[in-house]
């Protein structure tokens, strides 16, 4: 049989077969979780994002992502891979990587990258053109992630292998790269019609539950599956998740409790995506307490965090800078307090007796990579605006893009009696109409 | 590396993982199934009962819960576990339980605390305080849950050690306990406004059914996780969980087809999770005959139990006692006639040559389990009552506990016309003003 | 311990759990997918004629389809196994197969057998007779999925064995038998009423997207699973099916957008059915590139399928045909142009020097398979039609299955304002009192 290798062990190989699964389906998960979130006339095309996102990351990366992310460091600077696995070149079922074949490995990296842009949708809600997502996420898929995965996850990237920056499963790669992101391409579409005048509420918060549910347990896949084993390191992250994610939950909720005298659900489900998202670093560092403090610590921050952009007036529609880029980099941070040898097996954190090196290290990889994804995303954003147009018209945007960009609406509970019409069943004809009057004007 | 310890197979590892993760989904899958058999008016309040459990049995367990539970037992009563683990105290990446990391092995424990303590919410849909629910589930993990746990599944437990009864899963620890503790928390607060005269139908059963879906998919990790190894065992037990989930289903509808002349699909979710429910703690001790009589005999008779509320005159709102308690009982009890030794390696029921003795001590198991749950759970819930009140006023049940607990509302459809704005939303807008100025009037 | 076996790999064996986990979840995923299709008066019917398939399927399995389709050749024909394991028969859990425990080999080949009868409701969406659907079930496993199962999947089955056609995870056994199936009962009982004249718009596209999420995450239990263990071919088949599934989305995007104008999120989620449906043969017999090729021809060729219906008038109401049956030939027929011996270990494709023999194996295998699921499924359909009445009466049909056969409603979102009652609310309550009279006139 070809594809039994000596150095493949099959216990490591059945848990990260599951976890890049689990790690996949979170990109659905996040697709549902920021659906519910905006209004019915948009939801269709807040899917779309993500699920685009899973098809055009996944050619990127074979192509060239993960040859560029993973291959041989180029000239030894540990800035990129080298181009000898483009379009996975000398790759096959036979190859291995630790003890699991390279091929799972190449999809565990690559599930990666595609949440990764998926979770910047959430910045641009409601009025994106299609077309100009599909090619900003390809563009940015070369130029931002691949890089960053090659500094923190590549065999000789300069933040692991030469300043020494702890990151387990991707606080810089995935968290912060894509808050950054977020962000610069918040301020290149510009807020929503009516931000910060109309309230614009979920549609449907138990899909937004539902979504957080599948986002939590496909980050055990996330966390536990960057152990590339299975075995207690994996074991230690698996949990360190689960106490960060509900660390993060009570912070968020008694914030809210304390400010507004109530705890809501649409807090829950963000304060656990808080906590999630700052252990993600930390995960392989830190023991229980510590990823009781780094879970805390997001959920009370990231729960403030989230209404800067009223005051400063940028609009991250669904809060990927609020909750990715601030918990990924309280996470990231932390690690400099909260490392113990326990977890690492050498650098310890200022509150373990490391002093105050692994703190700097972080910092460093925060803010270089914090910068390099805001700067280039900035970048690509209006590139892609001045040669397409990256919003869609004002008129388009009040009827809402899924009428106008996918002619579909998410629902249609139709004629419920046999007199008159049920008025959402006529708005929807008329709008359809609209909007085929418009395709065909085209 | 700090984290390979001899003893650990890193299969049986992997398969751990995996069901850690799977039983974890099950609690926001429940978090569904209940969320779509209330109104409208709770969706929010009955989720965020499963998902704030997730967060608070986590913190007990690991502060405490596990070392009472798992810890070497307490005087060699099987009483209770020592203190030798409070706050994980000696537990790192590198322990080892059976051939697994005993961080994994806590964790997959934890799972099931969680899960039990979520059910509880069940049996008092639409009317519970928030804050009172948050300190039950704190008390209740510790008092309850946790020398349960030890007593069946702890080492030196009275119930399996000294007993010798049989529960693979937890169909004592918890389904007993669950059910038993609902009807004890459905005595304590009383009926819902309205219960036995109006129709309280599930708001939305395509979330009921995706809940069910989950949970489904989430005991496979239950059960065959339960044989802590990838093994025959787990083969076996995950096929008779397969077996009974579907017997339940198909006894149900049966049931409903013969006696009311429609099988619903309300039906088939509740009888799959009869099946599941009765299965748990007889899924390693029977084979695939013993499985099918299980599911079936749980199908068939839960479909009648749910109905006693209506004459009895408790609110089991979602049928927490018909389902947990009723189909736990079925299970454990059935153990005692169907164990076959070759599955318990020894032990055998009434039907396999057996005589009664192990029916007799599967009794006992249930009857100590249950009336330990219902009379400790209706302590505390009255002393809960009495601190803090348990129930929520009148008027804001009437209202709804989304809007006037947690300030939200689970859908938002908006205004769909450019002309008069959707009744929902007015309706909405309104009760919005209402829940802030009884906020403000605090 | 009874349990433990020599030859089990708790490696391969902790994957092939995990993968069986993932397979059954594909099931509810189907529910939820097709659910979200039909209109708001028939989700619940449709959820449920693939939760009773779940049920239904095991049972048969159990008693006798596992026996048939993989107990020992009966005569050495390769066209049906042997009696000797009726009833699981000499299965335990201490009996393998490969490298891991038989009764987890046969649950996870119950999971395919579920969801294949389970797609066929597609076809026959919102008339259909739920007694009829049971019958139908029952009889089609045995006599249409067990024999095409053994001479594909059984030791020594003709196509396999003798032809030597390559299919690996069953784009046969699944997808063209789940087609030609549809086609011959969408003929057996005719369209729906107003088929070609009303727009049947999908009443829950996020539902759809749920289901495509769902089953794209247990699609790689499907295909990686069929590797039967954790390996190099697991991997590979897991990556081909990503880059097929994306492919597909890609491929029907393109179309839709050059065609209609725009790219709907109905057709992405079609475009990855139609992908991971025809990568289901080939992913254990083609490298990335041909996993691209597969997936893009699928997305292509299906998004024109699906319209013959509406040319040829056949009500093949959610694609079963357009999707399964086209998507299954395309995969299965590409195996003869891309097979490369690095994955299969020897026979090759026409593009890569195999010549024309590969292909031809794989046109005999789809052309038998589809003729005889075709056929013998239109002969069960008849005589059911004949014996029992397949379809609802036109009345029942109109008013919508949900009400008559299961009287229940999907949605009840209730009174919304003190005022007047929401016309929803009232429709249903005429409707329910119209289905209550039925059910006592009967």
């Amino acid at each position: 049989m070809p594809y039994l290798s000596a150095g493949i062990d099959s216990g490591d190989t059945a848990w990260l077969l599951a976890a890049t699964a689990l790690v996949l389906l979170m990109t659905p998960g996040l697709a549902l979780f920021y659906g519910g979130m905006v209004r019915t006339k948009s939801v269709l095309n807040m899917l779309m994002m993500s699920f685009v996102s899973i098809a055009l990351v996944t050619v990127v990366w074979l192509v060239a992502g993960y040859s560029l992310a993973f291959g041989p460091d180029a000239g030894g600077l540990g800035l990129i891979g080298g181009l000898d696995h483009l379009g996975m070149h000398d790759i096959g079922p036979t190859s291995v990587t630790g003890h699991v074949p390279t091929l799972l490995f190449a999809t565990f990296q690559l599930t990666f990258a595609v949440v990764t842009a998926a979770l910047i949708s959430g910045a641009i809600a409601d009025r994106a053109k299609f077309g100009a997502w599909v090619a900003f996420v390809l563009v940015w898929t070369l130029l931002v992630y691949v890089p960053v995965a090659h500094w923190v996850f590549g065999t000789g990237g300069w933040i692991v292998a030469k300043l020494g920056a702890l990151d387990f499963a991707g606080g810089t790669v995935v968290e912060v790269c894509s808050g950054a992101s977020g962000l610069a391409l918040a301020l290149v579409l510009g807020p929503r019609l009516g931000f910060r005048k109309e309230a614009m509420r979920p549609h449907n918060i138990p899909l937004v539950v539902l979504g957080a549910g599948l986002l939590w347990f496909g980050w055990f896949g996330f966390n536990a599956g960057s152990a590339l084993g299975a075995n207690g390191l994996a074991a230690a992250a698996f949990l360190n998740t689960q106490v960060a994610g509900c660390a993060g939950l009570l912070g968020w909720l008694i914030v809210e409790k304390r400010r507004d005298g109530h705890a809501t659900t649409l807090g829950a489900a963000s304060g656990a995506v808080a906590g999630l998202v700052a252990i993600t670093p930390a995960c392989g560092s830190v023991d229980l307490m510590g990823a009781l403090v780094v879970g805390l610590a997001a959920g009370v921050l990231c729960s403030f965090a989230v209404s800067w952009k009223f005051r400063l007036g940028y609009d991250d529609s669904l809060d990927v800078v609020g909750v990715h880029l601030i918990g990924g980099i309280v996470g990231t941070l932390l690690i400099g307090f909260l490392a113990t040898a326990t977890m690492t097996g050498g650098p310890e954190g200022l509150f373990y007796g490391g002093g105050l090196g692994q703190l700097g290290k972080q910092a460093v990889a925060v803010a270089v990579v914090g910068a390099y994804a805001f700067t280039v995303t900035y970048g690509i954003g209006k590139v892609i605006d001045r040669l397409m147009g990256f919003r869609v018209s004002a008129e388009d945007e009040l009827t809402g893009l899924d009428l106008t960009v996918h002619a579909e609406s998410a629902y249609d509970h139709g004629v419920v009696s046999q007199g008159a019409p049920h008025v959402h069943a006529s708005a929807l004809a008329q709008a359809l109409a609209h909007a085929k009057n418009r395709s065909s004007a085209e």
